[in-house]
């Protein structure tokens, strides 16, 4: 039996990340009605994703003496910026593992903060291989991207903005969707929404091309996706083989159901996001909208035109611009 | 001589506008360094732009009689998308006047907000004369884009907004850098950011294709562009001829300067605005942040990489879907 974070540890990770994660605000977005849907932008965050929430909390409460020596992490992108970004403001050194196939913006934006940076095959092996080499070999703190109750009380603030946001104006939300991949971002969000409104559905979304959450909650025993499958997507920070064995039990517990969205359906949420709402969005950044957008009142047990709003988490914006370029013009 | 608005009239309409617009945050951007320039996205309103905190303030201000006849505007856009949605919100009945060279994406919205259209030509008589035809002959209230010290008020909330967020982390702007068309935006960021920051610079913005303000700053009178000149800057919401006599009045007292920009510095802001900060920016909304990436130290007359941040208003996000992707590809 594992312990789930508690929802204390999400308020500290607040009071921590004061002043250094934007306090995104809850956008109404007229277009998409009769869909009553808030947008929450993560992807305003400096790093252009939600991810250094999780990161800047997890190293600033790290004891002064692991501060000293330096921090190591493995992602396949968002995360490593971000842990990069956080250790650069706390003044802490820090390595990067990377999949060789991650995009090039996100590896250079890892470069600009001033971390060393490790790359290695895209699988989920070898980036834990990397990880531990520098851990033994040099000392060095890891920073895991989901699995790690730091890390999910840091990305369960978002859950507990939203809250607080809908209780200034009178409301909960009917559900909030969120997008999945290691699972770090819907167990903090699991935690801090059902803490404050037990009745909210939280609701997992993945690629329908690496749905290893979903086959993994349908089942009850974490699954996982051989990385060849899971790289089909084009939502490139999804493409984790599997949950981990705490994100697995925060969803077991507090997550009403994970669905799906297809890739076209990914493409035509960026397009909506980039022309209705003004955001840039990333193909996994976009999955909740998706599904918010396509996925009908049965699929979500929920009515999408109540006066409860639905809440999709737009988790991160670092896309290649051709493909947003793409995107725009893609009408679905 | 004309009485300035007052900054209380700016604090009661921040409080009309809680839970009807959006508290933007304030973004770093990593990307921009070492320019250390925040930016604030009212690209983010659910218009679109700026233009729904003065509107939906003038129209709340409004007796119950004209609220019960109705309003008009004339507006290149965003005031009319903002004049409809705001009536929409209280159950006002709105016309609105709009250019006919007006981009489609703007007159869909408008329509969609359930307002009634009145096509002209692109001139400011033209618009005015629209305006005042429905005033006459229906009663209808006029709510006009930038000359109204409601509106002003309304769009100096923004100003609050910014001189808050930086106090609370113990600082204030060196400057702050506005696009001006009819000077509105300015006049009531100006009243707000003066009375709390005597210090900061607030810096207009034009594009060098429709300087009027500017031409009208350094000669101390108020100067008028023919409407075939405003028209060739892709800046389609900076058109506007001349500055209105109540905004030119803020200007002389509280404006530092006014600085131009090129119609490639506004594409290359576009580009970066997408690609850096992962917002959706139209050429009007881009001008401010092409400033702050391209004036210098001394055409500014500011540390442009000093501890005090300069901040750019990002005004508004409503730009046709080819032109953001031709500016994805524009790297300058």
């Amino acid at each position: 039996m594992v312990d789930l974070v508690p929802v204390e540890e999400v308020r500290a990770a607040a009071r921590r990340l004061e002043g250094v994660a934007v306090r995104t605000p809850l956008l109404p977005v007229p277009a998409f009605r009769p869909v009553n849907l808030l947008v929450k932008p993560e992807s305003l965050q400096p790093t252009g994703a939600f991810k250094l929430r999780g990161a800047y909390n997890a190293i600033a409460a790290l004891g002064e003496r692991a501060r000293a020596t330096g921090v190591v992490t493995h992602s396949s992108g968002n995360h490593g910026f971000a842990v990069a970004y956080a250790a650069a403001m706390l003044g802490v050194r820090a390595a990067i593992v990377v999949p060789e196939n991650a995009p090039e913006v996100k590896i250079a934006a890892i470069e600009r903060a001033g971390a060393e940076l490790v790359r290695v095959e895209p699988t989920m092996d070898a980036r834990l291989e990397g990880a531990n080499r520098i851990e033994q070999a040099r000392g060095y703190v890891q920073v895991p991207p989901f699995e790690d109750p730091l890390v999910i009380a840091g990305q369960g603030t978002i859950g507990l903005e939203i809250a607080e946001d809908l209780a200034a104006i009178g409301t909960e939300p009917a559900a909030v969707l969120v997008p999945i991949s290691g699972g770090g971002l819907i167990s903090g969000i699991a935690v801090a929404v059902k803490a404050a409104c037990p009745g909210t559905r939280v609701i997992g979304v993945e690629p329908e091309l690496a749905a290893d959450a979903r086959e993994s909650l349908r089942s009850g025993a974490r699954v996982r996706w051989p990385a060849s499958d899971a790289a089909r997507t084009r939502a490139d920070a999804l493409r984790v083989e599997q949950v981990g064995e705490l994100t697995f039990a925060h969803i077991r517990e507090l997550v009403s159901d994970i669905v799906t969205v297809t890739e076209d359906e990914i493409t035509g949420a960026i397009g909506r996001l980039a022309r209705d709402a003004r955001l840039v969005a990333e193909p996994g950044g976009a999955v909740a909208v998706a599904a918010g957008l396509n996925r009908t009142d049965d699929e979500l047990k929920i009515r999408k035109d109540g006066p409860a709003p639905l809440v999709a988490i737009v988790s991160g914006g670092n896309i290649d611009p051709s493909l947003l370029a793409f995107a725009l013009s893609y009408n679905r």
